[in-house]
């Protein structure tokens, strides 16, 4: 346990010093233990299992483009996300380990106790056993906080899902090189420090009841209004059956109006995007790229491997406008289909794009409320972070988090398909799976975590190099 | 509105008499408007609307067989089953419709105010418009109580969803022919009557609030003790955050935990299934068959048409076991996996099979529990009612709905894949979709609607006729 952050600091540099992690960039058509299928264009690992880069089609009557062709990331299997909960003195810390991952900037985030794959926890690479994943597979071993099959990335996975567990014990837990327990308050503090905590982590906390938050609220430091109102004593702490079923309602009737079809393609029969053994690009360098890297690496279940890997081609912007409306905060919230989503739409937050993809052909197409994020006034803004998402399959790719309070004169009624939810109602759907897209989860565990509208506190030196 | 149900005896039989009915075998080549696909032996609508039967490959690793082909009724398309609620004098009414559907025992079963296909109300067919289907349109019309997409039997439909609601306005509703008011308590008297409240009509009343039920009471009559905690003015009307956790943990283990995998196939290359111009069987006779119907009918939005239709070979069981668990009744729920079930499980009741179809080879394959419930004493069965499912798609597709109370020597300790859950809890889940199964859902309306364990009054001669 860390008494201050600059403890924490010390032990990240120490760990990020004692280990050596090294990702070069290789051809596709010459990663070991992958191949590109002669038929179809298709990556896929030796074995079968892990993931696949393959082609998808897609027709909806939901947004602006009806019809298109893109890669996408099948992975089809799930696995699990848990972080382990434990009250010292009263006060619930979380075991977090500092794990890298190839695409991660900084290369070391801040991940849960458990981030394994079905074929990681399964040994199917034959590499480590994963500590500490027998409190989330053997029932019994703690209380469940928060356990649901959780959606990842719509636009670059298809029905990717991990299993997204908080499970709370009372025992002893021995805390292994690399993993140290860390409070709600430290948490919500380097959730203000861009790429630390990784999205694994981000959504896992997601789920952490605000029940449990204002139950074991310590009272030692300022919090502002929103989040006071969001987490404090005073929180709302579960939505109104009322409120519940008018959202449901709502939500259906975006999931019934729209349709989503997608069918399989090979990766060689898609088209606007070219295939070369270096990458797999789209010309007008929008979206994204896949590339492939060789990865060396001291402290993962196998020392070195080879995988491809997503680059998007712009940072993005995922951010909620917040509303004082009858007394409580309200995000604007936006039925979102993507690609990959499950079951036609999922809520999102109010913006979510690559700014950048918005331009010439597409200019017409720039997300609503975009510019509101984008230009609001420094004072409103009561969250500004950038994060990593999932190192294992993007490189590099980065999001600016934003919270953004608007004023009392921004119009109540919502554009079509947005719809004004409390943080409450918002974290009562993310217990279903889903409902809440990853992004939204992400400013969510946000939401959740923090206490004051403060800038993030750079990380030390040396962090913030990152392996060549 | 009915003071007593003998007045709604008569108008039922009344409308009955006053329309004529006619439901014709005939061979699935020579369906009108229906094509059987040369090269598939798919049976599709002209338009490519409505549905259509084809061949499905299952795969699953939950379940005694682990790979299988069959017939499956493919229906994309969501429709919307929806109740309007008025309040008279304080006692909410429920707008119920003598509706009559070809495959219905009895041809004319109470169906919801609306029950129409997205093909019906759009008008694919030219038919009449659908009478009160502005109320579950148009947002604003009145109080949504219930609004969400659920699933329907996935044995026999692929991926089919039906949006469910219930709407409460408080304004004038002019009752058109053909619909009536009815109470709460008469629908429950009328769920105990045979094939007479459709399945459509079931799984509408499952999404009725506890809350609702508690809050409008009426005082005049006894409730056995079983009802009493169930939806009395004592009743848990929500499950308490804590239960809720380790429901969804569990529901999030069994979805985690199996596998299933389908692929379409043609209707003709199904296996151990025979087809022949008169109809699509099993040699061993069990499971179902699929047969074409001419029909004629007076009342429904087209005068006359042909279809496919699914028949069942056996009547049903569709029970759940009821224990007194820590002073509240608790149901046993099944993690259940089905060929069309949408997302690995769903809830299912303790038991709901076609006991006939377990004999010679598939003897082995027993479900469990099926014995505690067809060998119960007569004195512990709490309700006992055969119902009829969606007359549209299924011909004489009967069930026999059981709630069986077992004594304080039933073993506390559930069979894997089972879970002991409150009414509260089963209902606090149906709130979403693809948590319950059609079949859990019919019986927890039969569940919230019943106050009494007696026997159904059988329905007056001459109905209990059925057209040939």
């Amino acid at each position: 346990m860390f008494q201050r952050l600059s403890e924490f600091y010390d032990w990240y540099v120490e760990h990020l010093a004692a280990h050596s992690y090294e990702v070069t960039r290789t051809r596709l058509d010459r990663l070991a233990g992958w191949a590109v299928e002669p038929d179809t264009g298709n990556i896929r690992h030796d074995s079968g299992k892990f993931f696949s880069v393959q082609g998808l089609g897609v027709r909806t009557d939901h947004g602006p483009v009806e019809q298109w062709t893109q890669p996408i990331i099948d992975q089809p299997e799930s696995g699990i996300l848990g972080i382990l909960v434990k009250r010292f003195h009263g006060t619930p810390h979380f075991l977090m380990q500092a794990k890298m991952e190839p695409g991660n900037i900084n290369i070391v985030q801040l991940s849960p106790t458990v981030q394994a794959t079905r074929s990681n926890y399964r040994r199917v690479h034959r590499g480590r056993s994963t500590p500490y994943l027998e409190y989330f597979t053997e029932r019994g071993r703690g209380r469940v906080l928060s356990d649901v099959l959780q959606s990842e990335q719509g636009s670059w996975f298809l029905h990717k899902r991990n299993r997204n567990m908080i499970i709370e014990v009372t025992g002893d837990v021995p805390v292994l090189p690399g993993f140290c327990w860390l409070t709600r308050e430290q948490l919500g503090e380097l959730l203000r420090v861009d790429n630390l905590v990784n999205m694994d982590s981000r959504t896992v906390l997601a789920g952490y009841p605000i029940t449990e938050i204002a139950d074991t609220r310590r009272d030692d430091g300022p919090v502002d209004e929103l989040f006071a109102a969001i987490t404090g004593p005073t929180a709302e702490r579960a939505p109104t059956r009322r409120e519940s079923a008018a959202l449901l309602s709502w939500f259906t009737e975006m999931k019934a109006r729209y349709e989503l079809v997608r069918w399989p393609l090979p990766l060689s029969a898609v088209t606007g995007w070219t295939s070369t053994p270096e990458e797999i690009s789209h010309p007008s360098g929008r979206f994204f790229a896949v590339i492939g890297v060789d990865v060396k690496a001291e402290t993962r279940e196998v020392g070195s491997w080879s995988q491809p890997i997503l680059v998007p081609r712009h940072r993005g912007v995922v951010a909620f406008l917040v509303k004082w409306i009858g007394g409580r905060p309200h995000l604007l919230a936006r039925a979102h289909t993507q690609a990959g989503t499950q079951d036609v739409i999922e809520l999102a937050p109010t913006v979510q794009c690559s700014p950048d993809n918005y331009t010439g052909s597409l200019a017409e197409h720039r997300p609503a409320y975009l510019d509101d994020v984008l230009g609001a006034e420094p004072s409103r803004v009561r969250f500004d972070s950038v994060h990593s998402e999932e190192g294992g399959r993007f490189y590099h790719a980065e999001n600016r988090y934003l919270i953004v309070e608007v004023d009392g004169d921004f119009a109540d009624e919502p554009a079509a398909d947005f719809t004004w939810i409390t943080a409450a109602q918002l974290a009562d759907l993310a217990r279903f799976g889903n409902y809440v897209n990853v992004e939204a989860r992400n400013l969510l565990a946000c939401l959740l975590f923090t206490d004051r509208t403060v800038a993030g506190t750079p990380l030390p030196a040396p962090v913030g190099t990152t392996a060549h």
